[in-house]
């Protein structure tokens, strides 16, 4: 039971955000759910903005990354009603706003990672790839999306 | 039907570019279509070089952004022969060739979403991902490519 | 027989590099097979770092794209057994760590483009995007991941 899980990890799904354009934050074709992109929001206001490793630490840029999972579960979950329906995260496409020379993106979306295996076990365990952008959307310091296989 | 729809837009599919490298514009497996990258060219000539917000700005950006889309329509309905075939847009990824502090990736990547739900209706209402790339092939203002269900 | 044509292009596909990162190589749902971003390495250790064009050239470059295809591949054997059950390549998604003036990334990709369709033929055919990331883990000069369809 996920929900059972959440709690144990103390994580309070919240009232998911809504997507800054218009377009929607799930799709699904067959089994294959496609998550948009999220940011690290929390109570409508985005906590991390700006690159990594200045003016956010990796430190910072992990809690961001954990921000952007916890948003896209709770995305999935109001699209599809309950988290036990995850069979298999697929993949994780994670985007850090870095610097030029920033290179240790896998650290930050790790972040994003482990989360998912704490929470989902072995069906949390997923293909990944990890990017520095240029920028990204309301200057967020990560934006990761996910494609799930539901059951 | 999808045809009076782009007639009643004013839309003209091209004929699709040629891919700028040795891949195809789609490829389909079962029901889920996979568009190539897409970049604003019109008659042969790329219409929007350059990063946002200069030397484009985010009004251009957003042209090119709905080239991008006319575009990808234009490969795809080459492909599978009508667009009436598409039963959902799952997924649209947009990069925006942008400057290091250019944070309104979504606003550009509006013009897109909003350009495929006037065209498909609710079937064009899409998951997405909006990134700020640090470049994009041939100078491009944007790229975007696209995951679709066909019938 | 996908091994005697890697045997007649003289690649040996490598032990696969271990992920830079708590995730996995290859996740699987139904016939698509999902394979995480590959960086250009050898021997554990990575052969090209830095931006293009400069510190790495174009022609450098498309040799860590090659590599990168290699590890792809490499990665995917080694969870279905035989490279003979890809019946297509859906999508390549190949990320270059570009100076923000660099443009070719398309000439890059290419290496990894003709690659697959050298050694798959037909199957080997794909959907693609080319992006210009800020930066890449690692410092890694490329990143490439696959969509591939399985018998």
């Amino acid at each position: 039971m996920i929900e059972e899980r959440l709690k144990a990890l103390n994580i309070v799904l919240p009232t998911p955000p809504k997507p800054a354009g218009s377009y929607v934050p799930v799709t699904i074709s067959g089994k294959t759910a496609y998550v948009s992109g999220q940011i690290p929001i929390e109570d409508g206001k985005i906590t991390h903005k700006g690159k990594v490793p200045s003016p956010q630490s990796l430190e910072e840029a992990q809690k961001a990354a954990r921000l952007c999972i916890i948003n896209a579960l709770a995305q999935l979950k109001a699209e599809i009603g309950s988290l036990d329906k995850v069979t298999r995260v697929l993949k994780v496409s994670g985007f850090v706003n870095s610097s030029p020379d920033f290179t240790e993106q896998p650290k930050v979306i790790n972040a994003a990672s482990d989360l998912l295996v704490e929470i989902f076990g072995e069906k949390g365990k997923h293909s990944r790839v990890a990017i520095g952008a240029a920028s990204l959307p309301l200057d967020s310091t990560v934006e990761i999306d996910m494609i799930v296989e539901l059951s």
